[in-house]
């Protein structure tokens, strides 16, 4: 597939036109973000990797029947099913951290009787607030038909991603999940990455943080750990 | 009831105990708060007219089969079941208004498909973050069922006081409740007051803000407007 036009430059990631009409290339940067754009950092390898966690996962759900966007990998550029962005952000919790702690006062790691489903308005001008389902809909991002399918979808998802990090010593603390409608049919896919900057990732045997987290508090080893995610995932998706 | 020591003394009310221990006097204070009790004022009478406007709605409710605290009325007292108190409030939006509009930048009015299901967690220190009902049980606040119940409850109350509301020419663009658990037998009931202060009332024939909107934007005539909510439900809810 060739890289033609780049269409999108966005902040951790650019995007290209290709010689099909429903395919894009989209390239993972090394920059990072965090605390909506104030902490900006470049780590070396970064994007690298996290295009290959991703694709790992990505092959993961589709052959569990998850569609997402993503055809194939090649270095830090993914070719993907071309889609209509739907501005929503989805964090499935299996345990409470981050900004759920200083929103509502929980401790860090309480486990809810059940994963918890956080909906985010993708929407820099109002800072990606906390939205219900029902803000969804009024907003016309998705209808309630399509939001219960997210929803359901999402559930399935955490699932099997548990399931594979913890086969790999990992636990899946949460994950943010994005989704579009394909250019070619309309289906609602999964879209954006899977990777530490994504999820939380906790060694289950040392409780280390593996993800994201670790540029957000300043810890060393930051693409040195998303190596580790790398390295233990593939050992257990290959079997 | 006898009136006993001040049990309470809060920002907008004041609770004494009485010679009964499941009884509570409530106190409506003249003292107006908004913005997360940054802006305040005192509307002489604006206690006694809440007062009035809420026993009348809550007898409303009760003789619709809805639970609620209401006992009787006096003045600006209450004599009410006492409550161990849930700090949730529950907006119910017929239309969209207030801090919806700012937080996720939807029109002033809009209408939509159905009334709208806004849960804040009541708490000064996180300044009352809209929540799920997830968050809710989590934080120990409620279980499923209990959520559910209030959930249902709510519904049952927006269509009967938007009718109320109706035959008076009002319109009812929102409606915020509280709920407690009665120390006597533990059933979830409705408490805090309903008033201009916790609804947003529109005068249907000429758009008129009639509620607490009119303090917050500097508008004249706040208690004068109390008075007519109250002086055209009694017409209306009399008959």
């Amino acid at each position: 597939m060739e890289k033609k036009d780049i269409v999108f430059n966005g902040k951790e990631k650019k995007v290209f036109a290709t010689d099909n009409d429903n395919r894009i290339i989209i390239h993972f940067k090394d920059v990072t973000l965090g605390y909506n754009n104030i902490k900006k950092a470049i780590f070396r390898g970064k994007g690298e990797v996290n295009c290959r966690i991703s694709a790992m996962l990505f092959k993961l759900l589709e052959s569990n029947g998850i569609r997402t966007h993503f055809i194939e990998a090649c270095g830090s550029d993914m070719l993907c099913r071309k889609i209509d962005i739907i501005p929503l952000a989805l964090t499935i919790r299996n345990k409470v951290s981050g900004t759920l702690v200083s929103r509502i006062g929980v401790d860090e790691g309480t486990v809810p009787e059940e994963p918890l489903f956080d909906l985010h308005y993708n929407n820099d001008e109002f800072a990606d607030p906390l939205i219900t389902g029902q803000h969804a809909v009024l907003l016309g991002l998705v209808n309630k038909e399509e939001l219960a399918f997210i929803y359901e979808t999402a559930g399935k998802v955490n699932g099997i991603l548990s399931e594979a990090f913890h086969k790999a010593g990992i636990e899946l603390v949460d994950v943010k999940l994005e989704f579009g409608r394909a250019a070619d049919n309309g289906e609602i896919i999964i879209s954006d990455e899977i990777s530490p900057d994504t999820c939380r990732l906790w060694d289950e045997a040392t409780g280390k943080i593996l993800d994201k987290t670790r540029f957000l508090k300043d810890l060393s080893d930051v693409v040195a750990s998303y190596h580790e995610v790398y390295q233990r995932l593939s050992q257990v998706l290959s079997d």
